[in-house]
């Protein structure tokens, strides 16, 4: 295993060098002028891939192609070892607005321990540390105590469309005992991280409708329900004043935050008055009794992402709107069901919708929330790997956001995903200046190269 | 007198042949290409206000211009006698679109009783039947009792923005002891009507400021308010179960209806069945304690007319706005102040908003509320004129829209104004298909014909 750290730390410079090559791809999967720049980007990790002494191919999708990238397996019988899958993609979030970048974003420069490029944190940089840690146990022949599988695909800026079909397709060779991605985030450089949950969502549309049209607020005011008004009165009942969601059952299968994760939750650094400037608001609001990292990670919320009704011109129009338009999303927690948490919602507005107006619920996307035991034996090897690697008592997260795809390998592989993000927060991820901190880069790698000997023996 | 009825009998069929060269001139007044055709309808205003055997003047503004006509003065040093003001407006609303028309707008055609065309009942028809009256007094040399200046302007459908200034010019010549305005309507031909009562109005913005930017609802949710929640939470609370508004102080000064207001009101026809199909709604709702057509005429309201905050478009987006946004206006009854009720919700509103969001309140245009009391001598006297020309007995009405130009002639002249509108509810004013029903048009006639002598003598 030394050899194998010691080899990170002599190519350390070509490493840094490699990863200018790879940013310098512009590799923007949502704009279709660089439909040609994400094929020679896959095929530039392909060919990388096959240099570090793994089987690399690419796969063609509707979309843009997706790299797997296999460790050699040992030959003959043996006694079935472990085997994970490595995520990672390509693509990156669009350039725009050039004008705000102090140096072109696919002209990779490094200022002090920064590279600044777009796609340099999020997610080159960090899928990149995976494979430098598999090359240098390939490089100095240090036996590999799993088997590695990678996936990096080219549209997860976009969707990761294709990425579900071809785990289906691929199921068989995909088997795997975790997956092991790097695409969050860690607060500071001394606080690496295990992202251990995530929050679901189920966004709903509501139109409430009134008069048959717009009506004269004179001539009819006064006569008929104002569809804008019920709204208001229905969403105002939706949230009580200790920012709980009023809608019956709604919490029913959240669980609860063990003492463990609480302390965790309380270790990491948080200044209220900071993050409240930060933001711009008066006053922080939030659930009464949490904390608000974990209002914003751990508990569910209800909220209002859009209104619309009558008129929203200059001026005033003196109408009774003839509708008017709410668009929610929930955000879900551990062990609330996005389908179920949907009817009991759509349930609730029905009931609650005055005889005035005539209701219409739409229901729409929705996401599992997801959390893997931070108690686990692999969540406890992963954070025997960041403390080895960053010298630090690593902390746990939960992030407030969804990523989808940690779902469909759930789903379709029946595989747990470990979350071990490397971006920092003034990494400038899908902003202009995008940034990767070349010690996270260095530490990341040798994480990574830690990961597999806890993993394995885990 | 007989003379001036027979007068208008044998003249009938001309009559409705002038009219039909009135509504001849697309006079639209929002349309700039329409200048030169209010200017020719001006004129032709004054050439027949000429004929009849007035002195008449056209008198430039900034926008269109005003038709001054006045009946000749007794010669001679005589005891002073009443004197009356009657306002009518040339200028008409755009005929567009186009396509709905059975006939075009601005070529007259009769179908059965009713005279189609731009103009025809709003307001042409109505102006002209008073001047019709003139006419026969003039033509028949029976002498009028009081003295008659007639006020047609050309900018009614577009605020009539230089009526005031002319009134505060000509304020000495327009001296008068009360304003006639045909320019309401009548519920049915066996309903004629004297409008005494008007709603004034105030109109509000509110925006509620919360985060800096629009936030990631999954990042962030939970941990700061929602400017549109918070907003619903504010408008909710602003009308009650009974559909009452709960601004303290907004009833105060809210006169009671008399009963003989109520007995007049139950009178009118009104199937409220019928009423709820015609605006589409799937119940009625309205202040508890009064019938529909107190509650559209006679009581003060708060309506949303306007809802805005966050993502409007497709699907959803995942966010917490930076904003929201209502449009507000509140309908008032004599004798509510604007200025006093525009302060009493500004400062209830900045009273319920929570320290989470910051509050921007924003007041609007404001029109007193209008009344005469319909017990008044004048009233009365028109009664008496309306009994006399349809042969029914006439309504009392109070109407739920303001008519700014009232209030005009109330602080400028210091004159009430009677109103006793000839339109029908279907004759489509503001709409395509606009019609005026030919016997309003004749009985109209008789009306004004015998209102001077009913007022002069009141």
């Amino acid at each position: 295993m030394q050899a194998v750290l010691d080899y990170l730390t002599k190519n350390k410079a070509r490493f840094v060098s490699e990863l200018c090559d790879y940013v310098r791809f512009p590799s923007v999967s949502a704009q279709p002028q660089h439909k040609n720049d994400l094929l020679n980007c896959a095929q530039w990790v392909v060919d990388h891939c096959e240099g570090i002494g793994l089987t690399a191919s690419l796969h063609k999708t509707e979309g843009h192609p997706i790299v797997l990238a296999r460790t050699p397996r040992p030959k003959g019988k043996q006694a079935k070892r472990p085997s994970f899958l490595v995520y990672g993609h390509y693509d990156v979030q669009p350039p725009e607005p050039f004008e705000l970048w102090k140096s072109p974003p696919f002209e990779p420069k490094i200022v002090g321990r920064s590279l600044f490029g777009r796609g340099s944190s999020d997610n080159k940089g960090q899928n990149l540390a995976h494979l430098k840690a598999v090359e240098a146990y390939l490089k100095t022949s240090t036996p590999l105590p799993c088997d590695l599988t990678f996936v990096i695909e080219g549209e997860e800026e976009v969707g990761s469309k294709s990425l579900a079909d071809f785990l289906k397709r691929e199921q068989k060779q995909l088997a795997c005992d975790a997956v092991v991605i790097s695409d969050t985030g860690m607060p500071t450089p001394k606080h690496p991280a295990l992202t251990y949950g995530l929050r679901g969502i189920v966004a709903f549309e509501v139109t409430l409708h009134g008069p048959a049209r717009d009506l004269h607020s004179g001539i009819f005011g006064g006569t008929v329900d104002n569809p804008a008004m019920a709204l208001c009165q229905m969403m105002a009942g939706l949230r009580d004043k200790n920012g709980r969601v009023t809608v019956p059952g709604f919490y029913d299968r959240v669980l609860p935050l063990s003492a463990y994760e609480r302390k965790q939750a309380a270790r990491l650094p948080f200044n209220a008055n900071e993050y409240k400037k930060f933001l711009g608001v008066p006053q922080l609001f939030g659930e009464k009794g949490y904390t608000p990292l974990e209002q914003r990670s751990c508990r569910p919320t209800l909220e209002i992402n859009g209104l619309t009704s009558g008129y929203q011109g200059h001026g005033s129009k003196t109408i009774v709107p003839a509708w008017a338009r709410v668009k929610i999303t929930t955000r879900l927690v551990p062990d609330q069901r996005p389908q179920e948490i949907m009817k009991l919602v759509i349930a609730h507005l029905k009931k609650i919708c005055p005889p005035t107006v005539r209701i219409e619920v739409e229901g729409g996307h929705g996401a599992e929330p997801y959390v893997v035991s931070p108690e686990s034996p692999r969540a406890q090897a992963a954070l025997r790997a960041l403390k080895t690697a960053f010298g630090c008592e690593p902390v746990l997260l939960r992030e407030g956001g969804s990523i989808p795809i940690v779902n469909d390998f759930k789903k379709i592989l029946g595989a747990e995903s470990l979350l071990l993000g490397l971006a920092l927060p003034d990494d400038n991820a899908h902003s202009p200046n995008e940034k990767f901190d070349l010690e996270c880069f260095t530490k990341g790698q040798r994480m990574a190269a830690c990961l597999w000997q806890e993993l394995a023996g885990s």
